[in-house]
């Protein structure tokens, strides 16, 4: 009964009304349940010696001059002449092994300082998205209105941990300064920890810059506490592109994370079966990591899986498939096996809120609370396969990331709990509605939900009759009608308005 | 790599096409994965103990004479003129001890035969609804036209083992005759193995009656073969009523199975704490298959556990929730602890078919399929908490069902499927689509949906932007329409029309 006697419920269930929802209160996960082996012990074996053979004998392009060096001084076998990389099985576990099992991501507010590897699990928003959705307004392209809006909505609920990216992609701001007023609105209109593009060396920096000021601190500590995160993916087949190295090269140097993600979809970018896409996905992660490891020896880093696969008759992405659920297992298996914190997504392949939209999300939660994923990327917004950012998924998301959170939490077994007592007092053919035991229970007992509606039929008719998608519309306006900004120090936001003014007078970054 | 190299698909993944829609093949579904534990060895002991000291300390009411003397003679503690019965623990672990862990239920066509136990998963249609809908029609009373409609669907959709009840309770067909006519129509518009309601003794006579005659066997093959199977609930908190308890007996001396479920809503008829509503479920799911043991020891039962939670604002009935997955959980453990099959169900709360519907079932499956459950009732139709049959939920579910037998796979780790060669030709920067390894693959690589639309956004509206429950409806009428009922032989069609002549001419059965 260790799991009844010893914990008390972290964070308790106690509820904080925001903007007229009702939602959990932010809390720090922890996924005590055993991670699920989808694989046995021989079949990982394959899957782990098919990469380090891929590694070996194809190897991975490298298309930056400063990896090349890197990794020839690392021992890696580096064609003349070309920028194909070969890698000793040895090396490349020697150099993995290199990187933390954990490390603590810190917030402008420390509230929200995350834990990222071991048993915790954090939720990111919808990330990158071009496109962006509601109800009433339809399929737009991405603007600075709606992302702001947007970077509203996941610092209002609690169950988003951290951005993933730009919620939606602010088109309309020109490239050069876009990350100035990007990475400005993530940081005050929110102080969760959030993310920066790998788009060459000074948008890095630039962002680095931003996230020293917004936590008020200076280089050093910056160095020693991560703060700032980014994602890079390999272009798959088994190539590193030149800008992507550049932010992770920067990135490594200050001691900030980089989740390593290949982007293998079976049947496209990676062989058509699962076990040859895994194969492929571990290749280049583990390659790239070998790479940042040798660059910067202990940098904090996250292996990123994200293979599914296409639609074999129309070469359609395929999302929250049963494909990508076994995937997502067998990456948290991989990711287990090189003590590294895993990342995985909460992905849907709909063109709409509808049930395939919520059905396919759920075919990606579960395994990836099941694979012991800590950073899950999209967790909250995604549709479409990632071309669009919905206001109203975002909600949903919540819901069923709640669902998840709440599953969670221990399911506690004692005396006072199996409430022997009252069964005595109740009876045979009696009932529990007024006993001591349950109005001891009346506000914590059970979950209660965002935008789930139990009432029944007729009350539900007579209310308007909405389904999951309007109410969830509802909640959004509400939540952004009700927003206040957080707490931001003034000097600190004169002096990030500042740095941004400046850095919009020379100029912002060159387009790539 | 055993999962690699001893197992074939069973079954493969050879598409059939019914009504014009894309389904996997009938297959039988084993489930390889470790299942679930939430609880540790010493919680699980502490639910048991606990179900135990209710038995022996609160007891169960037994609301028929002949249980009470089947009960007194097995040595259980009757309570002088009263119908309240408690048990010694030995005496319920001996009795359960005597029900076998695994059984075959036979079809009229033997391809529909099904194991119940073990490694098997079975999928049931929705049972039991009051109400029918559909997105034309609207949410109307149960009826026969749409009862045979239903049961039309169930037989055409592989992925519908078997019936769990009437899909819909056809409320225009009158009571005493009622069962005749609705069992007629289930054993002749389809082939798979059904239910009968132990709605006292003459009913269940006529349904073993009717599925003797539908076999075409004798009564002694009928003993030998269970073919038809009652699902009994026991009225919570520890009530079990006179017409179930005359079924069961009557299903018992005929050696056919009882799925024994306490309806254990926390909060409502059971304590307002999970660990108190399991510790109900197992005492009343305990008492009563020990009674049935005791009066036909070795007759096949299943444990069914249906433990969710009742919203404490409102008293609505919460399914589908994170409670309900743990309670799914446990219930597979106690189950397991037992040596029975055992039962679980896919629900929701919602009332449309909308995300909702759709997250809350997932909330459903994934813990059903994790707690290894051998029968999944409602597994296909359900809506509104158990009120309303939805046609359009029949195909979503069916494509929920998929994912999940898709899921339980083994996901094959070989040479060939690890695709080096693949790999090597491809080379950095390349693409997968032409190679050899895709195009051996081309048919059969991946899962093919039902209802899931995976085209771009831009396709998907100039086709009519129809979501998931639209394009449910387009399917189910599509199924309706081009459904043939399976083969007769004309000699039973008749024989069976004969005794439901006569048994109507008889009066039927007696009111309750």
């Amino acid at each position: 009964m260790t799991q009844a006697r010893g914990r008390r419920r972290e964070g308790g269930r106690v509820r904080r009304t925001v903007g007229g929802i009702n939602q959990l209160p932010w809390r720090a996960l922890e996924n005590h349940q055993a991670p699920m082996d989808l694989l046995d012990q021989e079949a990982l074996e394959a899957i782990h010696t098919a990469s380090l053979e891929i590694l070996a004998e194809v190897g991975l392009d490298f298309l930056h001059p400063e990896a090349l060096t890197i990794l020839k001084e690392a021992g890696a076998d580096c064609e003349a002449g070309s920028q194909r990389v070969r890698f000793d099985p040895a090396l490349v576990e020697e150099l993995v092994a290199k990187a933390p099992a954990r490390f603590r991501l810190h917030a402008r507010n420390p509230a929200h300082n995350l834990q990222i590897g071991g048993s915790a699990m954090v939720f990111c928003s919808v990330a990158s998205a071009p496109n962006v959705s509601d109800l009433v307004g339809g399929r737009r392209p991405g603007n600075y209105q709606d992302f702001c809006d947007l970077v509203r909505l996941m610092q209002a609920l609690n169950i988003v941990h951290l951005f993933g990216g730009y919620p939606v992609e602010p088109q309309d701001l020109p490239p050069e300064t876009r990350h100035l007023d990007a990475l400005q609105a993530l940081g005050t209109l929110s102080d969760k920890v959030f993310h920066a593009y790998s788009l060459g060396r000074t948008r890095i920096l630039d962002a680095l810059e931003m996230t020293r000021i917004l936590r008020g601190i200076d280089e050093t500590q910056l160095a020693r506490e991560p703060s700032l995160f980014t994602v890079v993916n390999s272009s798959s087949p088994l190539r590193l592109d030149g800008p992507m190295i550049e932010g992770m090269l920067e990135m490594g140097r200050l001691g900030q994370p980089v989740v390593l993600t290949p982007f293998t979809l079976s049947g496209a970018m990676a062989p058509a079966s699962l076990a040859g896409a895994l194969a492929l996905q571990n290749a280049e992660a583990l390659g790239c990591i070998a790479f940042a490891q040798a660059a910067n020896p202990g940098a904090p880093m996250v292996y990123g899986g994200f293979t599914s696969n296409v639609d074999m008759k129309s070469g359609a992405p395929a999302f929250g498939t049963p494909e990508y659920a076994k995937a997502v297992l067998v990456g948290g298996q991989l990711a287990r096996r090189y003590g590294l914190p895993y990342r995985s997504s909460n992905v849907n392949a709909s063109n709409c809120v509808d049930g395939q939209a919520a059905y396919e999300s759920m075919m990606s939660l579960w395994p990836v609370t099941l694979a012991h994923s800590n950073m899950v990327m999209h967790a909250a917004g995604w549709l479409e396969g990632g071309l669009v950012a919905s206001f109203e998924k975002v909600v949903l998301d919540a819901e069923m990331l709640q669902h998840m959170a709440e599953f969670l939490q221990p399911l506690p077994v004692n005396e006072e709990e199996l409430g022997l007592e009252a069964v005595r007092d109740v009876g045979p053919g009696g009932h529990f509605f007024g006993t001591a035991h349950t109005l001891a229970r009346y506000e914590q007992a059970f979950y209660a939900p965002i935008v789930s509606d139990w009432r029944n039929f007729e009350t539900w008719r007579e209310a308007g009759a909405e389904d999951a998608t309007q109410r969830a519309h509802r909640l959004y306006k509400q939540l952004l009608a009700d927003f206040e900004p957080p707490p931001l120090d003034p000097a600190i936001a004169e002096e990030l308005e500042a740095f941004v003014q400046r850095r919009k007078r020379e100029g912002g970054a060159p387009p790539l």
